[in-house]
C-alpha cells in the first residue's frame, strides 16, 4: 500500500515537444496507467526508418505496476504503436467501441490478437485501475468514438482532454459533453492535460457539417463527372458526409486502398457509418456504371507515393484510370513535410485533364483540434489548478502556456516539459522533480531500435555521396599485394562516363602504397588508411564530393 | 537573312510546370535572345544534388545565333545559372545594376568575371540584339530594380512580366509603370508571358510598406530587448525597412551570413541600401553595445541547417548567442517543402528563451508576387492577343489560364505549355509545332550534369536499407577460395550488436557456393549472383530489409 505522503507522477513518453506518438504515463504508489500509445512518422534525417515509437524502457522495468492502457481514440498517433508496445508487455486495454476495432485491425496484423485482453468502454461510463477510477467524456474530433479522460486520483482530480474540437453540429454521436467539463471543473480539478495542436490559430474551428454543405455544391455542379474524394480513412465522419451526398445524387460509392477498405469494413460492422443496401459497390464494379452514377473513395491525401491517389496520378491503378472531366477532391489539409508530394499529384491529375479540389480552393475540410476560442472555452470550464500543455511542439506548448496566463492562470502553475520530465503532485503543489528513460525508438522493417545515429550517419553520407570499396588481396606474411587495388563506386558518379577517373583513383592508391612506410604494411589498419586518406583527397579535388570510403583488405 | 515567311519561336527551358531555374528562348531567323538564367533547388528524390539547371543543349547547338542574355531580376531562379551558362557559351548580358551587381558575385567565385561582356540598362531603356527591340519595363518586386520586358520583333510585341507585383508604394524606386503596359497594350501585343506563382491567392497582395510598420510595432515592444531579424539577402527593400525601424529606434545594424553580407556589400555601392554614418557595425563590435541598442539582420529563414539562424538556434553560432528575451522575427514564409526545418529552428530558438515572431503571427511578411487581382489588371491593360503563362507549377498555370477565359481570352488563344515546347508565332497565328531538348541538369559538387538516374537510384537504395559488400578471394584458374568470403555492411544494422546476423550471413553465403554449379563456378558473374542471391534473401527473412549487395570477387 501507498503510504500517506505518496504524490502523483504524471510524465509523457512522447506528444510534448515533437509532432506523434502521444503517450502519457500517471503513476500512484504501486499503480501505473498508461494513456495512448501512439506513432509518430520519421523525420527527414531518419533515412529509411518507418516508424517512431515511445521508448518504453520504463515501462517495461515497472511492468509489474501497470494497471492498463487506456485509449483516448483510434488515431494513429495515439494507438499505432500498441503492437510494438505488446511485444514487451501484456495489460489490459480500454477503449471505445470504434477506437479497439481500430486497434484489432493492427493487433491482427501482428498476430497478437489472442494475446491481448481489451475492454469496450462508452463515453460516460468510469473503470477503476488501481487507485485510479478513470471516466471516459465524449469529445469531438476528426475521428468518431474519440474521449477525453477524467481520472480521479488520491491526490484530485486529473483531466486528459485527448484530441479534440468543439463541434454543437456532429455528424453522428453526441456533441461534446461539455456539462461534464463544467460539472468537474466546479468541484475541482487539480491538472489539465490540454492538447495544442492549433493553439496559434484564432477563433474556432468550423463544424463537420460545413465540410457536407461543400460536397452538396460540388456534386450539383458536377452532376456529369466521375466523383473522386480522397480523405483520411479514419475520418469516418467525412466518409459519411460523402456518401450522404452520394445518396442525394444517385451514386454508388467504391471504396480504394488498404487503410480505406480496413477502416470502412470495421467502422460498417460497428455501426459507425452506415449506407442504403447495394450503394456501395466493389471497385472492379465501376465499370458496369456511368461516370455520374459513382462516387470513389480513396486515400492518399498527403501525396504518399504509394497510395491510391498517387498511383491514379501517374496511371499506375488497376482499377481507376483518371479520365478528362473526372473532379478530384482533396478533403484534407496538408501535413507539414507533405507539401511537394501533393503538389505533385495534384499537377499529375490535372495533366491527365481532372479537374482537382485541393487545400485553399474551396471548404472542402475542417480541422478536428480546437483553435484559440475553443481551447479557452474548456479552460473556462474546467478551471484546473494545474495546467501541463500537451500534443504539440514546444512553440505550441508556449502559445498555449500564453493563453492560460491571458487567462488568469499563474505562470508557476503551468508546466511546459519535455517527455521524460516526471511533474509530481500534491492536492495543493506541484513540481518537476526527476526524469525517466524517454526518447524515439525507430522501426524499419522488422526492427525495433536497432537502427541508431550510427546506421543514420552512415545512411546520411551514402546518400549524399555514395560509396567508393576499395578491395586488395595481400599475402598475409609478406604484405605483397596479389591483387588489386580495386575500385568499385556507387552512387558516386555515373560508372561508365568516369572510368578515367577511376583509373586515376586506383593509381594515386598504388602510389600512396609504395611510398607508405613498408615496415608497417603488414598491419591491415595502416594499410587501409594509407589507401582511404589518398582516395578521399583524390576525389575530393577532382569532384567535390565526400563519398563514403571503404577499405577492404583480404589476406590470402 | 531570315525570309518574310519566317516565324517567331517562344519557348522555355525552365519554369514552366515547375518551380525555378527560369530561361525564355526567343528565335526569330538567325538571332535568338534568351531571358534570365535561373537555378532550382533539388527534389526530395535528387539525394546529395546541389542545384538543377536547365538544359542548354539547344542554346549550345545555336550558340552563334544567341545576341545576348537579358535578365529581368537578381533572384536565384532567374540568375543563378550565369556561371554554368558561361561554362558552355558566351554572349553580351543585359540586365539592370543591381542585378548585374549580383551576376557579378556569382561570376567571380567562378573566375568568370573577365571572360564575360556585360552591360548596364535601366528601366525605360531599349536595346537591340539582332531583330529584337528590347525595352525595359519597370515593375515591383521583392528585390529591388526588376524589370518586365517588352520585346518588338518583326511579327509584334512580345511582353515578358518577369516577377512582378502592384505595390503603389514601394520603398525605394518608381512604382510599378502601369502606364507604359497601358500604352504598349492599346497599340497591342501579340504574346503576354505572365508570371504565375500567386494565381491561387485571390485578392491584392499588401505593399512591402506594410511591413514597415509591422516592424515599427515590433521595435516598439521590444524596447529592451535585443532584436533578430531574419529575411532573404537578396530583399534589399526589407532590409532597407529594418534599418530605418533601427535608426527610429536608435540601434546599430549589424548583418550575418555569408550571402547578406555579400548582397549587401553590392546593394549599398550600388546605392540601393542606405544608412546613416557608423549605423552599420560589424558583427564582432555587437559586445560593445546593449542588448537594445543592436538589430542583428541574418539568412535562414527557410530552416537551411548551415544557415546563421539556424546554427544561433543550436548554439553553433560562433558571434551571437542567442539569450532569454532575444526577439527573433522571421521575415519571410515557408517554400512547401522547408516546414519541418523551419519549424525545428523556430522551437529551438524558444528553448533558448527568445521570443520568436513568425508565419502568420504578425505581418512581417507580404509576397513579391501579384495575386489575383494584379494579374487581371496587367492582362487588362496589356490586352494580349496570345497568352503563355509561365513561373508557376501545371497547377498554376491552368490557374492563369482561367483567370483569363474569366477575362474574354479564348482558350484556343492560351498556351499552357511544358518545357522544351516551342510556340510559333506569326503575327496572326500562334501554334505549338515542336519541341527543343529540355531537361533538368543536376549539379553535385563540381559535377555538372554528371549524376544521372542510375546514381539516384543507387543514392535511394543506399540511404533507405545501407549497403552489404560481400568479398572472396579466389584462386584465378581452380576457382578455389582462398579467403573470405566475409562481409562488411553500413547504414545497415548496427554493427556491434548484430555480429551473430552477419556470421550466419556468411554461412549461407558458404553454403550457396558449396551448393552452386562447381563447373560454372570459375565463371564470377555466376559465382557474384549465388553470393548475391543467397544473402538478399537471408537478410530479406531476418529484417524485411532491402540493402544494396555489391559481391566482389578478387582473383589471385
Amino acid at each position: 500500500m501507498a503510504p500517506k505522503t505518496s504524490k502523483l507522477k504524471v510524465f509523457s513518453l512522447g506528444g510534448i515537444q515533437e509532432i506523434g506518438k502521444n503517450m502519457t504515463v500517471l503513476e500512484y504508489g504501486q499503480d501505473i496507467i498508461v494513456i495512448d500509445c501512439g506513432v509518430s512518422f520519421p523525420e527527414d534525417d531518419m533515412l529509411g526508418i518507418d516508424l517512431v515509437i515511445p521508448d518504453f524502457t520504463y515501462l517495461v522495468r515497472n511492468k509489474d505496476k501497470i494497471r492498463g492502457l487506456v485509449l483516448t481514440h483510434g488515431h494513429e498517433d495515439h494507438i499505432g504503436a500498441v503492437p510494438y508496445f505488446f511485444r514487451d508487455l501484456n495489460v489490459p486495454v480500454y477503449g471505445t467501441r470504434l477506437t479497439l476495432g481500430l486497434v484489432e485491425i493492427k493487433l491482427k496484423e501482428h498476430n497478437l490478437l489472442n494475446k491481448t485482453t481489451r475492454t469496450i468502454v462508452s463515453a460516460g461510463e468510469t473503470i477503476t485501475l488501481g487507485k485510479f477510477q478513470i471516466e471516459f467524456i465524449n469529445v469531438t474530433h476528426s475521428i468518431a468514438d474519440s474521449c477525453a479522460l477524467a481520472i480521479t486520483t488520491p491526490v484530485g482530480v486529473v483531466i486528459h482532454s485527448g484530441d479534440f474540437k468543439i463541434d454543437y453540429t456532429p455528424i453522428n454521436g453526441d456533441m461534446i459533453d461539455l456539462q461534464r467539463f463544467a460539472m468537474l471543473g466546479k468541484k475541482g480539478v487539480l491538472l489539465f492535460m490540454c492538447e495544442s495542436t492549433n493553439v496559434e490559430q484564432s477563433g474556432y474551428t468550423l463544424s463537420e457539417r460545413s465540410v457536407g454543405v461543400s460536397f452538396e455544391h460540388i456534386f450539383n455542379e458536377a452532376r456529369h463527372s466521375r466523383i473522386i474524394v480522397a480523405t483520411f480513412s479514419s475520418n469516418i465522419h467525412r466518409i459519411q458526409q460523402v456518401i450522404y451526398s452520394a445518396y442525394n445524387y444517385g451514386r454508388r460509392v467504391a471504396f480504394v486502398g488498404r487503410s480505406m477498405l480496413n477502416v470502412v469494413k470495421t467502422a460498417t460492422e460497428l455501426g459507425y457509418l452506415e449506407a442504403p443496401d447495394k450503394m456501395i459497390i466493389d471497385i472492379n464494379e465501376i465499370k458496369n456504371y456511368e461516370d455520374n452514377e459513382i462516387v470513389i473513395i480513396t486515400t492518399g491525401t498527403q501525396g504518399e507515393p504509394m497510395s491510391a491517389l498517387s498511383r491514379m496520378s501517374s496511371a499506375e491503378h488497376k482499377q481507376v484510370e483518371i479520365k478528362p472531366d473526372d473532379k478530384v477532391i482533396i478533403s484534407a489539409s496538408s501535413i507539414p513535410g507533405n507539401e511537394r508530394s501533393i503538389s505533385r499529384v495534384v499537377n499529375d491529375l490535372m495533366k491527365r485533364g481532372a479537374d482537382v479540389i485541393y487545400e485553399g480552393l474551396m471548404d472542402t475540410h475542417v480541422s478536428g483540434h480546437a483553435k484559440q476560442e475553443e481551447i479557452r472555452l474548456l479552460h473556462s470550464l474546467v478551471r484546473p489548478k494545474y495546467l501541463m500543455p500537451v500534443h504539440g511542439e514546444y512553440k505550441h506548448l508556449c502559445r498555449h502556456r500564453e493563453l492560460a496566463m491571458s487567462m488568469g492562470l499563474s505562470p508557476d502553475n503551468i508546466f511546459v516539459m519535455n517527455v521524460g520530465d516526471v511533474l509530481e503532485l500534491s492536492s495543493n503543489s506541484a513540481k518537476v522533480t526527476t526524469t525517466v528513460p524517454s526518447g524515439q525508438v525507430l522501426i524499419d522493417g522488422l526492427g525495433v531500435g536497432d537502427v541508431g545515429n550510427i546506421v543514420l550517419k552512415d545512411r546520411k553520407i551514402l546518400s549524399q555521396d555514395g560509396l567508393i570499396v576499395i578491395v586488395v588481396s595481400v599475402e598475409s606474411e609478406t604484405g605483397r599485394i596479389v591483387s588489386g587495388p580495386d575500385l568499385i563506386s556507387r552512387g558516386f558518379v555515373y560508372v561508365r562516363e568516369s572510368e578515367d577517373l577511376m583509373e586515376e583513383g586506383k593509381k594515386v592508391i598504388q602510389e600512396a602504397i609504395d611510398n607508405a612506410d613498408s615496415k608497417s604494411i603488414t598491419q591491415w589498419n595502416y594499410l587501409k588508411s594509407v589507401m582511404k586518406d589518398s582516395v578521399k583527397e583524390f576525389f575530393w579535388q577532382k569532384t567535390k564530393r565526400n563519398p563514403m570510403i571503404l577499405p577492404i583488405v583480404m589476406e590470402v
